[in-house]
């Protein structure tokens, strides 16, 4: 009886989103997690790993076992440039949370570094695999709205995170919506060529003292004139906001918000329906199961990265563009 | 047994909307349509005087008759200005359609003229009385969503009118943004003072051979920092998009499409609903009859005018900046 | 220059139905409400023709004047047979208010003594007219969803009556639920020919000592095995509540209810909507002008009338039928 | 350092529902599938005791381990009965899929035999768990609503089983409506004594020839008067029809379907959304973890099962009584 082939996976990041990946890495039955890396969080990713079945190592570690197919890169946000580099250079596949880094310098050295490697490499806008999102790009692409005319792409947080992580975070539009600038480019078909944003710091204090936004509306255009228009806000009081729209010569494709159920509560005051789910690992729970099923595709020679360094080299470079908007209340060129 | 008062109109215009206006009108049981006007359409204003037992006159009767009590203006866009002083320096109540005029140097010049005139003057701002804007008003002016933060505007037309309308229209955003422009005004509690615009002719040949736009997403600002993003189409193939949305601290409040009935269709290849209603007359029927009713209500001194001549002055000053904004590509005054 | 035709048109009982039909009579271009008669109400009958420049007449005046085309009835219950007979055997079209007679053996005495009239009969059972419904019946009959199994009406009222009113309506079954039978067998397409019912008083004393019900649950079946199902309640406190569905072979279709706007209220505790429009004339007023536009297209000869004392007295013995299976806790014959 | 508590637990049949099972009791940090039990399907269990690091073993090496704490029966429905006995007589805690046994003098005996046993048992009525029906239920019974008057289910399979299924299923009534009295019984708050029937065979001759129905409508009713209506068929094409909604005196609750996704299509010739879930395993996939969840608060004795074996019997009697009302076209006696 043959054996199936099973991809070995080390998983550096043992947090929460790591923790999302390495259980759907364990649920898929083509791959398994070998190594849980994790210097800064011993306990979580020795519980982590008990969880899979998985082994607790260095880092160093997985780039020498010549048995590790893949690395799955969950650390924090400094340390993502270093781990693509290694990986990508001792022939491992990688799929890395985004961003590559907040530096557009250190981005771009490390694509010309990894210019050579055949290891394919998956940059995590999980976004795109949201089942809506996916079936709406798949439907603009058929045709089924004809010619891509304007994208609205609504994002809003449930509630802003920590100071600390704002302070670090490099501002609203490198943290937040380099989602939605991915979200356009995936939908639009064309390369924005320029944008210009509008924002202000409403919702806490703090945000304003560390001289970032929270609210903001952003205006992307092409060469033909087809346009995305972003709007985000870091707290929408009822829930995680994410909608989407494409507007086309021949209709109009749109999301709605995921409400926690379809209960509904009729009475004299009112119709009661649930908020929209909170929180943005519940949110995407498929797709992040979905992201999973891609790059296993990808490892088994199926399909292309979906999302690779030059989609994230591209919305950082809006996101740099956008803040320059703000300051001089010009188009940008992107 | 006491007699009722009943308020004389006259109508100047018998057109599409004129009737419209004139059949609320009769219906309501405290005006009258006395007198009806159109030098330029002479069957329809008998048509239209017979089925509401009315004379048709020519206008000058009207401001000398001391009998009528207002003046409902409807006639083409150029005619606006002169009747609007005429009635109010007559000492007629006015309602006139939008806009005023085209030209600010114009309407400056009526309001200038008009300054100390008493009789009340409605602009035809129709879509403040939409049963869910005027709702949405009201609860945002209540504070069930907190501070404003960023409002939203869909604005999308079923089809694009005929090139010789578009020819005289004053362009895309004094023509139909100017509606948005409003409602931006009337739902951010605060008057914007700056404009950023974006926008293209991507619907038809036509509109780009007249150098005008078809296609725009455009951003105000407000002293504050809040916001308001208006994007339009001349074109929306499945039907008349009228969306609007007000985002705030402690929540969000939005109206979606009237669909044309609530029948759904569910079959195997997908859940088909109706599409939004087409025609702006049916669209917005209750808002004109209950603009009616609050001009009953400003007649009977139960009310101000919820839209002024200094509404129309302020949305075609926006509508000009956002001109200005599209030539400079930069963030323009108001 | 050719006249246009005008039906002239007597309207008997100037209360709250008649006055919606007098207004779309008065509206319709190719119809005036000549006479208006009611006895019982002298001051609406003199307001009404008021409005709409009609004359207040005896009854047997109508049925002498050979110009009256048609005459619409909406007075009390008993006294609909009457007129009826009248009207269709002076040569009147009619247009009557449901229902024709609360006792079976009238109505059968109606349709044998007009037999032979060939004005046309129009009973009034306005939900057929409903844009969601008429469409609805429209797409059963193509085929839409293959062939009909089961249909489901769901019909509760915002607020039972005052007491007295029902305790001259017939009961729950004769007075509401009739409209149910005849929507179950507009879409049926098949005539049903047993029921079996279960009911109760469950929302006021005052209905159960009148020995009547509130609420209730009615199925019916056709011979070949196909169900309609009805459930009904004089109490929805959040409004009234009409919805039908079909479910068939290939699919289903069904309608929701009528919010009385679509605003959308998104805060931390719950989306709140607004309630379905409360009062039947509102919630029907499309249907009620539908309804005229039809019974004109039948003064034209240009349709049947869609709904006729067959109609009506089908109705009436589910009906009865429903009240013995209430007896008799078994299924019965219609 | 101290250990956590982990409850082994046994799984018996390893089919389609076993695995779901035994996937959630792995995934729970507190419970560990040490056994999987399938005679008759040796590959499928090998492969899921693999895949959960389990032990495949023959039955009565369940009942002999004392260190197994509970016993997960998913096996085929003839098996059942046994097994819950020689589990709960062995002391085991058991979570058994619905039925406990086609025959209520079965049935009987089981709940005879267990009646001194003090180890739990869950009887797998998974539709109480679905997050919408929860919390309807919850607010049913915090008054959100009044008094419960009126409980409607619609249920509707997406396609009928093989007929090899349905010849051994018991019957629609005890295969599938089994589903609907238990969610009747759930919300309504008063156990139901009558019941009246009306079905037939539509959707397909092979279930005609097996003198089987497959379209229903079973109406129960209370001593206190108010009643449940069930609606079913074993074919809706366009997805799995899954809604349930109580009306009572001060308002209604109800559940819409869950569609594939949230988005829309829109274009000309209608709006398009998605389908419902098709399969029951991803329509109610939160439910089946939200009842293991439960079922762990029972085994920590933190809650008291939610399903018990009388439950399992009551919607054994009504689906027997209704069965005898289609036979003698009267309301029975439950």
């Amino acid at each position: 009886m043959a054996e199936k082939k099973v991809f070995r996976i080390a998983v550096i990041g043992a947090g929460r989103i790591g923790k999302v990946h390495a259980m759907n890495i364990h649920q898929h039955p083509e791959t398994v997690v070998h190594y849980v890396v994790d210097p800064f969080a011993e306990e979580a990713a020795n519980s982590l790993a008990d969880r899979v079945g998985a082994q607790v190592v260095e880092p160093e570690r997985v780039f020498a076992d010549e048995s590790i197919d893949a690395v799955v890169i969950c650390s924090a946000t400094p340390t993502h440039s270093d781990l693509i580099e290694k990986s990508l250079l001792a022939g491992k596949a990688v799929f890395c949370e985004k961003p590559i880094d907040l530096s557009i310098e250190r981005v771009n050295a490390v694509l010309e570094k990894t210019r050579n490697c055949t290891a394919p490499f998956l940059l995590g806008f999980n976004r795109r695999f949201d089942p809506a999102a996916a079936e709406m790009q798949a439907r603009v692409r058929a045709g089924d709205i004809g010619d891509v005319e304007l994208v609205t792409v609504i994002s809003k947080d449930p509630e802003a995170p920590p100071i600390e992580y704002v302070r670090e975070s490099g501002g609203l539009f490198r943290d937040m919506t380099i989602h939605d600038f991915d979200m356009a480019r995936f939908l639009l078909g064309e390369e924005p060529d320029s944008v210009v944003a509008t924002a202000a710091a409403l919702t806490s204090e703090g945000i304003a003292a560390e001289k970032d936004i929270d609210t903001a509306c952003v205006t992307l255009q092409c060469p033909s004139g087809r346009m995305a228009v972003i709007t985000n806000s870091r707290r929408a009081s009822f829930g995680y906001d994410q909608r989407i729209e494409v507007h086309g010569s021949l209709g109009s494709l749109r999301t709605e918000n995921v409400p926690t159920s379809t209960l509904v509560l009729e009475r004299a005051e009112g119709v009661r329906r649930e908020t929209p789910m909170h929180f943005f690992i519940e949110r995407y729970r498929d797709a992040y199961r979905l992201e999973w099923e891609h790059f296993v595709d990808v490892l088994n020679g199926k399909a292309e990265p979906c999302a690779t360094g030059i989609d994230g080299q591209r919305a950082l470079l809006i996101a740099n563009a956008a803040y320059r908007s703000l300051e001089t209340g010009k188009r940008e060129l992107i």
